[in-house]
C-alpha cells in the first residue's frame, strides 16, 4: 500500500469508461474523484500531476465490488476486530477489489452481535482512501434452512425474526445492506417485507424453497439470489426451484461464484446465457485462507482444509472459496466467452447499482470515485487505485 | 379419409417452403410428389387438376414427423397387429402427422418379437398414400436402467445385448431406425458401436449415466437424447448429467415432449434457448388413449389412467402422453416464442434429416413427397395430405 499524490494522470492503455471504450486514453484524478477522461492525443501535460505511463495493451477497468466475501489473508469479518477488517481492506486491492460487503456467517448470536458492531463502527469511522472501502454488511444466515446449511454451522441456525434483525441492524449502525435467508421459513416473509421497505436487499439461498415459494417472496420484495446453484433447490423440469427462479424471474439479481469449483464452467455458461449480464453479479464468497498457503483454517468456528484452490469442510462440503476477484473476472470471460465490457457489468456496474452506490461507484465516469484497476496484457492486476490513492502496485 | 385425385393444386395461403415463405402461394401435386410451388399470380389455371382454394390466412407446412409414438386411438405398436398400425396411420393425419416411427416399449421378449415382426411386415408391405407413413421402428427399451424405468415395466428390463438386437433387427426386416437405451449399462457401448456402423440412431434415456459417461457414449456414436428431462440424470451444477450433455454437446439431437406436463413450459424454453432449433426434435410419446375419452388404458401390460390430458401409471409416474402433434407445434411456439419456421424445423426438418429421409420428406420442396398440413388461422389442422392424397379434412 502506497498512498501517494491524489493529483494523478494515467496515460495510454484502454479505458473501459461508462460511455465507451477509449484506446490510448488518459484518466485524470483529483483527490478521491475522477476529474477527466479522454484520448491521450488531446491531453495537455499538466504540471502538477503525477503521471503514470502504462503500455497500450493494458486495460483500465472500474474497481471491482465483491458483495459476498467473508475473509482474506488470515482475517475474517467474524473476528470482530478492526485489525481484521484492516487486513481485508488492505489485501483486496491486490485482486482488483476496491469495495466490498463484509459478510457474516451463521454463528452464536453474541458472536454475530460483536461482528456487526465492529463492522458498523469500522464503516462509520474509517477513511478508505488507499484501501478497499467496506460498503456495508452482508448478513448471511442465521435465518437459513438446516438441510441447506452447507458450511454454515447448523446448530446456530435461527428462524427468521424481525425483532432480532432490527436489533442487529441497530448494533451495526444501519450498515446491513443485504440479508441472505431461507424465504420459506416461518417469519421470513415478514422480514422480507421490512427489508424491502428499508431498502435492504433480501436474498435467497441456504433454502429449500420451491419455485412458487420464491415467487411469493418476490412479491414481498425479494430481489437477489446468493451464490446461484450452491445450497439451494436445483433445476428440476417440473419443479424448477430456486435455480429456476434465478433463471426465469427478471426481478432477481443473481450471484455466481466463478471459481469453476462451486459451479462447473459449463453450468456458469448456461446460467450466463439464461440470466445474461443484466442480472448476474460475480462474487468470491472467499474465506480467510485466501492469499495464504494450503492448510487448515477456521470458518465460523469450524476447521476448513484448503488444498490448491479448494476449501472443504468435509469430503462433500465446500466451505467458501479462496477465489480472487481478478481470477473470477478472467474465469467468467473464459467460461462464457463474454466481453470485458460484459465482465465489468458483472463485477462492478451491477453490484454498484444494486447497492444504490452507482452515483459514486461501479463505472469509470467523471465525478465518480477514482476506484480503478489497471490490468496488464495477461489480465493480471498491475495497479489498483482506491478513491484516488494507489493501493497496490505489482 | 378421402383419397381423391392426385393431380391437385392448393391455392392461396402462406406456404412454408424449404427455401422461403410464400404468401398467396400455390402448390401443385402430381401423384405422390410436389411438382411445383409459386405465387398464385403467375399460376395458369390448368384443366386437369382439382383445385383447393384456401383462405389467405391459412398456412401450408410440411407434414410433421413423430419419431416417438407408441399409439393412438386405441391402437398401440405393441398390439402387433396390422389393424393397430392401420388405425395409427389413419388417425395421425388428424393431428398433422404424416410419418412416424412405431415405438415399442420394454416388454417380454416374445411380445417385442411379435411387435417388431408385425411392424416390419407392415412397413415393407403397405402403401401409405392417404395415410401416415411408418418410417421405421423406434425400439424404446428393454436395454434401460431399472431406476429410471418410468412407465416401462421394470421386470422385463434386459442388459444391452448385441446378439439380441441383431436378432430383433432381423425379425423387423431391418426396420429398427432408433434405439433408446441406458448407455452406462454393461454391453451398451458395444451395441452403440454396432448401431453407429449400421446407420441406426443410438439414443439415451431411462438412464443413470453421468455427464462423462454420456461423453464416452458420444465417442462411440451416440447422437440422440430421448424425451429430454424425463427419466434421466438431471442438471446438477457439478454433475450436469444427461440433461447437461443434451445442453452442451452439439453432437446430440434432442427429443422434447412439448405438452407442458412432462416438462414445465419455462423449462422447455430454457432447453430451446440452449439447444436451439438446430438440435431439438418435437415428439408426442403418445399412448393408445390419444383421441379417446378419459379412462383406463393399457400400456405395456400396465393400467394407465388418463384424465384431461394427463396419463398416469400411478400418482408419481407419467405414462406417455396423449399429446397431439399439432398441439405440440402450437405449444412450442407459445412456450418459447419461436417462429413457425423454427417450429417446422423441430417437427419436420430435423427428424427427416436425422432419419436420413430428407431427400423425400421434412420440407416443402419440388420433387419431395407431398406430405402437407394446411393449418387454419388458429393453427388447427384444416387438411392433411399424405403422399399426394387427402388423408384428413376438418
Amino acid at each position: 500500500m502506497n498512498p501517494i499524490p491524489n493529483k494523478l494522470i494515467i496515460k495510454n492503455g484502454t479505458i473501459y469508461s461508462e460511455e465507451k471504450e477509449i484506446k490510448k486514453g488518459f484518466l485524470k484524478i483529483d483527490g478521491e474523484k475522477i476529474s477527466d477522461i479522454g484520448v491521450v492525443d488531446v491531453l495537455l501535460d499538466p504540471l502538477d500531476y503525477e503521471v503514470i505511463h502504462i503500455p497500450n495493451n493494458y486495460s483500465i477497468i472500474p474497481g471491482m465490488i465483491d458483495i459476498h466475501i467473508h475473509g482474506a489473508n488470515g482475517a475474517d469479518t467474524m473476528d470482530a476486530t478492526k485489525e481484521s477488517l484492516d487486513i481485508m481492506a488492505a489485501t483486496l486491492p491486490k485482486e482488483g477489489t476496491t469495495s466490498f460487503l463484509a459478510t457474516t456467517i451463521t454463528e452464536d448470536s453474541n458472536v454475530i452481535d460483536k461482528a456487526l458492531f465492529n463492522a458498523g463502527n469500522y464503516i462509520n469511522d474509517t477513511k478508505s482512501e488507499g484501501y478497499a472501502e467496506v460498503l456495508g454488511i452482508h448478513l448471511e444466515g442465521p435465518f437459513i434452512h438446516k438441510d441447506k446449511a452447507g458450511a454454515q454451522p447448523v446448530h446456530y441456525i435461527l428462524a427468521p425474526s424481525l425483532s432480532t434483525f432490527k436489533e442487529w441492524q441497530k448494533i451495526s449502525g444501519n450498515q446491513i445492506k443485504l440479508v441472505t435467508l431461507a424465504t420459506e421459513q416461518p417469519g421470513a416473509i415478514e422480514l422480507i417485507d421490512y427489508l424491502s421497505q428499508q431498502g435492504i436487499i433480501a436474498s435467497i439461498a441456504h433454502s429449500q424453497a420451491t419455485y412458487d415459494q420464491v415467487g411469493e417472496a418476490i412479491q414481498h420484495g425479494l430481489t437477489h439470489v446468493t451464490h446461484l446453484f450452491n445450497q439451494m433447490t436445483g433445476l428440476h423440469h417440473r419443479e424448477p426451484g430456486i435455480v429456476g427462479a434465478a433463471f426465469f424471474r427478471d426481478e432477481l439479481m443473481v450471484e455466481v461464484i466463478a471459481d469453476g469449483i462451486h459451479v462447473r464452467p459449463e453450468m456458469v455458461k448456461l446460467a450466463y446465457n439464461q440470466i445474461t449480464d443484466e442480472r448476474m453479479i460475480i462474487i468470491t464468497d472467499s474465506m480467510r485462507a485466501k492469499w495464504l498457503e494450503n492448510g487448515k483454517y477456521d470458518l465460523g468456528g469450524q476447521l476448513v482444509t484448503v488444498t490448491d484452490g479448494k476449501a472443504l469442510l468435509d469430503e462433500d462440503t465446500l466451505a467458501g472459496s479462496v477465489l480472487k476477484m481478478v481470477d473470477a473476472f478472467k474465469n467468467i470471460q473464459q467460461y462464457t466467452g463474454c466481453s470485458i465490457k460484459s465482465a465489468i457489468k458483472m463485477t462492478s456496474e451491477n453490484p454498484a447499482k444494486h447497492l444504490n452506490v452507482f452515483n459514486r461507484k461501479g463505472s469509470i465516469s467523471i465525478g465518480k470515485d477514482a476506484d480503478l484497476v489497471i490490468l496488464d496484457e495477461k489480465m493480471d492486476v498491475f495497479m489498483t487505485i482506491c478513491k484516488g490513492r494507489i493501493a497496490y502496485t505489482k
